[in-house]
């Protein structure tokens, strides 16, 4: 089973209404609770696995870097503002002291500027691997989280910056749009958001499923990212091969959002701070999901990006 | 480096005084945080390592809810009351579906239980071990938190149920003191508490130094559980090795906590529903740490608990 077979199991198992679990239970970015005293925390766990995630042998304060920056994405996917981080860290026997030592400066380096200081945690050691599990949390901002489920037709399909080829590099260093979904949430009327962690196909996949709606996006729309361009040129796999890893691979960390036409054409137009917007299609009524090519050819998008357990 | 030195290092690290975090940084059972609607919301992140917590082979659904056992008792810790949980899981390549299934069945059985429904997760496959990290999220409750810093000379340190042995089996089935805390943080007034997870004698000098204190047990007031005797009666070492054990041994679970005399006599005579509360000692002014022994020696108490990287 994969990580969605795992989720619809939990969902089946869940006896109760849970009164406290705000209308976000798993399956989404994050998790809303709501607190005794009327306060929302909104929540999001994850993990970063040696030789998965990061190469055995990378810098341990980049790869502590990462671990926060990943776990905030997911707050920004859901316009929450982050408040502070916990970080559970399972060593190798092998790991010294200056190893551990710069692993959590890493961490804790990024989690003060991205605003989620450590206030917490768990060590554990003598794994094969090295394991960091940071959950995240954040605030619910006057306009609510947004969420993946909100989709509707006739929506202008929107993305951050530009995507492919972070495994050229700068995967490791995940830039979270924070600040950026912040803006959008307060100005703009957003529908759905995710971040793209697992490719522009599988999380696009996600919204539409999610939101029981069907998508059309335009490959000449896609931003391509220079490295995704790079790849392509280096595979001698053209144009089409770029849009390809732009679909696929993933670690983007950019947002991909759905609003009304008329306020992605603002955004395009360049309506956000410090980064370009893309209008690279529209929510459709239909379930059906496509893509149209430069030759004005059309075919089903297929899920091309990450997949957890997929083996399994 | 142990778990301490790496809680003392992120200590230094931390730039900025936070204001979301509030008084309880790294170091107690669980982080509180301030949310910028007013709310607060208690956070504890626990791990669980094959091989370290459970043995290889061990049931999955037995697995699962020792996960979320463990991670609530330190929420219990802190007299908060559960909301959800969150569960990242590192899977072995070799993990069937039956075994997943079971795994997260035991998990949300249990988190239902207890008062805190999974939430949201992440998962990931192909580490050596089997790997669970559980954060649970709780609410403060109207008089607050009780931390590990607050024991003041003069108070009674009491403890509920019985200690040690734990290993024989009990410490797969972990039962956290979530309503005892809740009762007793809302009739008395706890100065600090901690749960019985490293050992009584390590969790005790974790009270001692975060409240700057000394403490004075009897080693003949200590709870033993039958679990423990019976270690003892088979190694041949006396009432002193089971009360080793009980110092000793962690996963134990219980409340280890601190208040007036006078409130901790009306509990030993059975003034908490459901289990005993034993007097074990008292906390003084000057720093020593010491425990007497039946035939009335007094010997500097050892901290002979469970230390994460200890080979560190």
């Amino acid at each position: 089973m994969n990580e969605k077979d795992i989720i619809d199991y939990v969902r089946t198992l869940t006896r109760a209404c849970h009164s406290e679990v705000i209308d976000i239970g798993p399956g989404d970015d994050a998790a809303g609770v709501l607190l005794q005293d009327g306060g929302v925390a909104i929540l999001s766990t994850d993990m970063l696995i040696e030789g998965v995630h990061f190469k055995p042998g990378a810098p341990p304060d980049k790869v502590g870097a990462k671990a926060i920056g990943r776990a905030l994405s997911d707050l920004a996917a859901m316009a929450s503002k982050p408040a502070c981080s916990l970080a559970a860290v399972s060593l190798p026997s092998s790991s010294t002291d200056s190893y551990i030592k710069a692993l959590y400066r890493g961490m804790q380096e990024e989690a003060e500027r991205l605003g989620a200081p450590l206030a917490g945690g768990d060590t554990g050691s003598g794994t094969a691997e090295l394991i960091i599990t940071v959950t995240v949390v954040g605030t619910c901002g006057p306009r609510g989280t947004v969420r993946r489920s909100g989709a509707r037709p006739g929506d202008s399909i929107c993305v951050t910056g530009a995507l492919g080829g972070a495994l050229r590099g700068r995967h490791m260093t995940p830039e979270p749009r924070i600040c950026e979904a912040l803006e959008l949430a307060e100005n703009y009327d957003l529908h759905s958001m995710i971040d793209i962690s697992d490719g522009l196909s599988t999380d696009l996949l996600h919204i539409a499923q999610e939101s029981g709606v069907g998508v059309s996006i335009n490959a000449c729309a896609i931003p391509i990212h220079q490295d995704a361009s790079a790849i392509a040129q280096h595979e001698g796999s053209g144009t089409e091969g770029a849009v390809l890893h732009a679909l696929s691979d993933g670690e983007d960390y950019e947002l991909l959002f759905t609003l009304p036409p008329m306020q992605a054409e603002k955004l395009a137009s360049g309506g956000l701070s410090g980064v370009n917007v893309s209008i690279i299609g529209s929510i459709r009524k239909c379930r059906a999901k496509t893509i149209t090519w430069p030759d004005a050819t059309e075919t089903t998008l297929k899920d091309t990006g990450w997949h957890h357990l997929k083996n399994k």
